[in-house]
């Protein structure tokens, strides 16, 4: 199953509405820049990896829109700059539409093919990362199968296909090598009980999802062999920006000697962000953790503290797995290695 | 303001209807067996020392019922079964009722006295292990002001009157010395989001509400001087049982090198308990985690983990607080001086 789709009869944008799971799985389809726009901005799609395929695809829906509608001359790089700016913090949006825009001017199939190439590029390194991961968890840990903790949504859903930490997961599963998944919930947005547990169960692996500050205790009691979480930024010393909750995982696996693993594609190396302490955590409106599902979880006037994301130092990490490589950093070796290509 | 609170002129048994916070400020009241044990089913009224006093109150109830209805001899220690027996887990229901069963024969006014000891002895224990506990967390922050983060909710709501951590903390904003609280939402139940913070408010005390998987980024961040939390039991060895969620915190007190501070009265102490190996983790209904308010938060057919609390070892406890003294546990010492005498 894939987030992100290209109906070629229909000649449309065909999104997973993550809007609607795990109540429902529903597509979206998007024909017009208005319902790509759109999509975005109600996070239908959201992730990294899928949005930057949104851009390169978004740019093939308003070529065909225009072909339909005959557009006067000009009108479509100011389409193209919608789809871009549709999400001002999500970048490779930007990206994808940048990476395919070179080649409008030779038409609707080249900007699908090289929109194509971005979404299969992004699942290849994926499974070549989880294939890296999964070899080195085995190894560490000696276990014929893992049970394993996870946090937020890495799944296929945040990704276009597959997926990375959950792409590990993924290659436990189809090597028989995992026992059971222990699935945080991830407040406030709950990525974890409404993303994750979807995609484990559409798979059939065996799981459950828990509150996260269940995490810490669930590992202490020796119910679980390894963490395994994604990365918005990995900075060059290895301290590692993801979703908020990562960190506490982090110490308990720390404290439990178990390892602690860290799953992303090579873009998400930062080389020119030398350590976590250069790296600027964005503060969320406070509503989200004052309220759930349109339901006020606290009382009128309170202030909700909502940092996006924290940062694990590199100290608490025990591998750093991209497409590339493993690097089992060590508090101050550099992770170029990350970003290399393999021989 | 107090949770449980006996009305003379009425002949009635108050509570502040906790299902009802944070969104309004309801009573209940009770002036029938059927009502009382209806209070205690629904969570109306919940935390250990507040059942102790409605289990003593309830008696009275039953007694003014009986003699209004014309009961016929015996039915009275049917209806004070009833209420011992509303809610099997919550010991301190039936050692309320049990305490003042006794004085039955002496009339509904000597029972209404012990009901009322039994509320009085709990609000000055609370009052005096808060003083005892700032003066502790002053002394080793060194700090004027303090920033506190709490876990859970142990004020006046979970207790009779004042509260234990939140005692701490109501006594060093009397005391000017303190800078703000941070408050777990503390899933699943949100006892922090929905209890603790409208306490906070009430008093004027500044606070922000952050999802617990949050906690250890606050602390790690610099931004907390003291962790402060309850207690569900305490074993000898100084382990602490507490709400799920309290032992991530304590693993990230540790780590940033910030003291960690349990506070709860000294019949929390079970020295018939060894350590925390020896205590038995509830488990909850699932359901808790994969739904909120009535919302599904999870796909259909997932399995929720629901620990209802954690065991955080005392290696990591850095000041156990009730209202005998405090103890700074090293691990082996046994703990008896937190149920001993004051001299």
């Amino acid at each position: 199953m894939r987030a992100v789709e290209w109906d070629v009869q229909d000649g449309s944008l065909v999104l997973i509405d993550q809007t609607r799971l795990p109540g429902e799985l529903v597509y979206a389809r998007c024909r017009s820049v208005d319902e790509v726009v759109d999509a975005v901005q109600r996070l239908v799609v959201r992730g990294a990896p899928a949005l930057g395929a949104v851009g390169g695809f978004g740019v093939a829906v308003a070529m065909l829109q225009g072909a339909r509608e005959g557009w006067a001359p000009g009108r479509l790089a100011g389409e193209v700059r919608r789809i871009r700016d549709a999400r001002p913090t999500a970048v490779n949006l930007a990206w994808g539409a940048d990476r395919v825009s070179p080649l409008i001017h030779r038409g609707v199939e080249a900007v699908l093919a090289e929109a194509d190439a971005i979404m299969r590029e992004d699942e290849a390194a994926n499974r070549e990362l989880s294939r890296l991961g999964a070899d080195w968890i085995l190894a560490r840990t000696g276990r014929g199968r893992v049970r394993v903790l996870t946090h937020c949504n890495t799944g296929f859903l945040a990704t276009t296909a597959w997926g990375t930490a959950l792409g590990i997961v993924r290659e436990l599963h189809a090597r028989d090598a995992l026992e059971i998944v222990y699935a945080d919930e991830t407040r406030p947005l709950l990525q974890g009980s409404r993303l994750t547990a979807w995609e484990l169960q559409e798979d059939g692996i065996d799981y459950v999802v828990q509150v996260d500050g269940a995490a810490a205790s669930t590992i202490l009691r020796g119910l679980v062999d390894v963490a395994i979480i994604g990365a918005d930024r990995i900075a060059r010393n290895g301290d590692t920006a993801n979703k908020i909750g990562s960190l506490g995982v982090a110490l308990a696996c720390a404290d439990a000697g178990i390892p602690f693993v860290v799953a992303a594609p090579s873009s998400t190396v930062d080389l020119s962000t030398p350590s976590g302490d250069d790296i600027h955590i964005e503060l969320r409106d406070g509503a989200e953790v004052t309220s759930l599902a349109g339901v006020a979880t606290a009382p009128p006037g309170a202030r909700g503290f909502n940092p996006a994301f924290d940062v694990t130092p590199s100290r608490l990490i025990d591998a750093l797995v991209t497409e590339c490589c493993v690097v089992e950093p060590d508090g101050v070796k550099h992770v170029d290695a990350l970003v290399a290509e393999r021989p």
